[in-house]
């Protein structure tokens, strides 16, 4: 029977020195393996009915939590929830991951990636578009769900050149409306104008190249949008259907899935509007469940695409299991 | 707010009619983007304090679920927990991942791979060691867990050449015994008489290279095995541990987690010893809960790395999130 006791756990060598190996294992005089250093690149496909989807992973951030990163939950509690979920308690690990969708005539592109401008973990996304074939000329269009940096900044490099030079960009016309308001701008917080000033710097030398739609509007055949306000004025998540399947991209409705699925309640700090944002995140993880539809979560864990399951006290997340194509 | 009606989720074309865009999306004339048809490549890495841990993601079969699959449980629940996993329900997904650990001074392979003897969607390891930049030769030693093919025909090509060249090839002794015991061959079934002599084809040119060990032995420093009988009668799991760090190999005292973590009483058919392989398994996975031990299961979901977490009914599994190196 298992020995599992911690000191069996750690392969003492009292244990060894009675095993049955005639020589101890010590191999052919070769040099020692080189350690790689290098993660595997992150990209993942699926197939969706007729369409082809790459999630695109760009990289991670820790994001420290204090008391302020849940405006209506206890320090404690929200250390718990990073406990339970096997995540360090001072930090909550930020991923992004875009969604490529490949509708057979168009390449739409979910999000745009951070461009590297978060942290130094970030910025990977176009190492793995390569990785994955595909080139950044090839891309047809973007539809960016809000107008938060690590959402936007990956349309251009730090100097500003266009990462995607033909691709349309498609952007929630109440985003649009709301982060381009001069007035606003002059009366933002500090915190707030840098989400300003940045979106200018990203799309102010764009011109005809941006186009805002309305929330609701179908962007390309089979990807709609769907008004999803809260967390920022027009945030937006995305509708993606091909034959009788379909994908959920709920972009920022809920972060990760250890917080905010959950203790889908809790507002986050950079929620614009809390209470809606929770009141919409609730009632799309509750469709969601009822509806066992597939899920992609820009901040959920990469490949970031699975199911959403109603439990006693809020949701849990169950990732779709890794396959061959 | 968001309309999350199934209409709105299929982006019907009157909601798209009544759109803010101006210009239906069409984009610019250029030739579609030709689906891609291949999966990123399945390897994952992860640091465990001195070690680099190389994830090799072999494939998947599709094991026909029956009335016979789970001896002690009705074909209905058995089909319920596929559902509630989201899982097809007359099909059970096996999936492969063996574990390679570079201690800095050995390269030890936990388990062989199928070779892609089991199905047309395995056998994919060895390509997936080349992409993370592994050659064959590299490998000094593979310890196996027990010898169902799945576990040792990757150690040779179907036309029973080595696949990796220099390596040892660690194997439980009471493994070695029961399977090479020319009178448990004789009156064994059919079914296990296919096992006895997949045994025999992978292992009888091999002499030396072979290395039977006496579980609970160290392999390496920093491997050791773990005695876990009962799915076979030389069945063993495997500890990893560097530094502060550890992770518990559990080869197959588990299964896929929707069945055998959810359901650790379950007895599979594949079981040699029904009644020990649940006893050993729920006393591993408690433990492996209690210690929030990072588990790594040869049939979990690639990456196959993650937590237990014990439930009302039985345990989960928590997925490591992916990060980059």
């Amino acid at each position: 029977m298992s020995d599992l006791s911690r000191r069996a756990l750690i392969g003492s060598a009292a244990a060894g020195a009675a095993g049955l190996l005639a020589r101890p294992f010590a191999g052919p005089a070769r040099a020692a393996a080189p350690m790689a250093g290098t993660q595997a690149p992150g990209f993942y496909r699926l197939r969706l009915g007729g369409f082809e989807l790459t999630a695109l992973y760009d990289g991670a951030w820790d994001s420290p939590v204090d008391a302020k990163t849940i405006r209506n939950a206890r320090l404690a509690d929200v250390q718990r929830a990073l406990t339970d979920a096997f995540l360090p308690r001072d930090k909550l690990p930020f991923s992004y991951t875009a969604l490529l969708v490949n509708t057979g005539s168009k390449l739409v592109l979910l999000d745009a990636g951070t461009g590297g401008q978060i942290g130094p973990r970030t910025g990977a996304m176009p190492a793995h578009l390569a990785a994955a074939g595909i080139s950044p000329e090839a891309i047809d269009a973007i539809a960016i769900s809000h107008f938060h940096a690590d959402h936007i900044s990956g349309l251009k490099t730090k100097d500003n050149a266009l990462v995607f030079p033909n691709a349309e960009v498609l952007v929630p016309e109440p985003e649009w409306r709301f982060f381009m308001d001069e007035a606003r701008l002059s009366t933002a917080s500090n915190a707030l104008r840098t989400t300003f000033l940045n979106v200018r710097r990203i799309f102010s030398d764009m011109g005809e190249r941006v186009r805002p739609f309305a929330p609701g509007r179908e962007l390309a055949p089979g990807i709609a949008s769907i008004a999803a306000f809260g967390h920022t004025p027009g945030h937006c998540a995305f509708s993606v259907a091909s034959g009788r399947q379909s994908m959920l991209a709920i972009g920022d409705t809920a972060h990760h899935p250890a917080l905010f699925l959950r203790h889908p309640h809790w507002q986050a700090a950079i929620d614009m509007d809390g209470p809606l944002a929770a009141e919409v995140r609730i009632r799309m993880l509750d469709r969601a469940a009822a509806d066992r539809m597939l899920v992609q979560g820009y901040h959920f864990p990469f490949p970031a695409a699975g199911h959403v399951v109603r439990t006693a006290t809020g949701y849990d997340f169950a990732p779709a299991m890794w396959q061959p194509l």
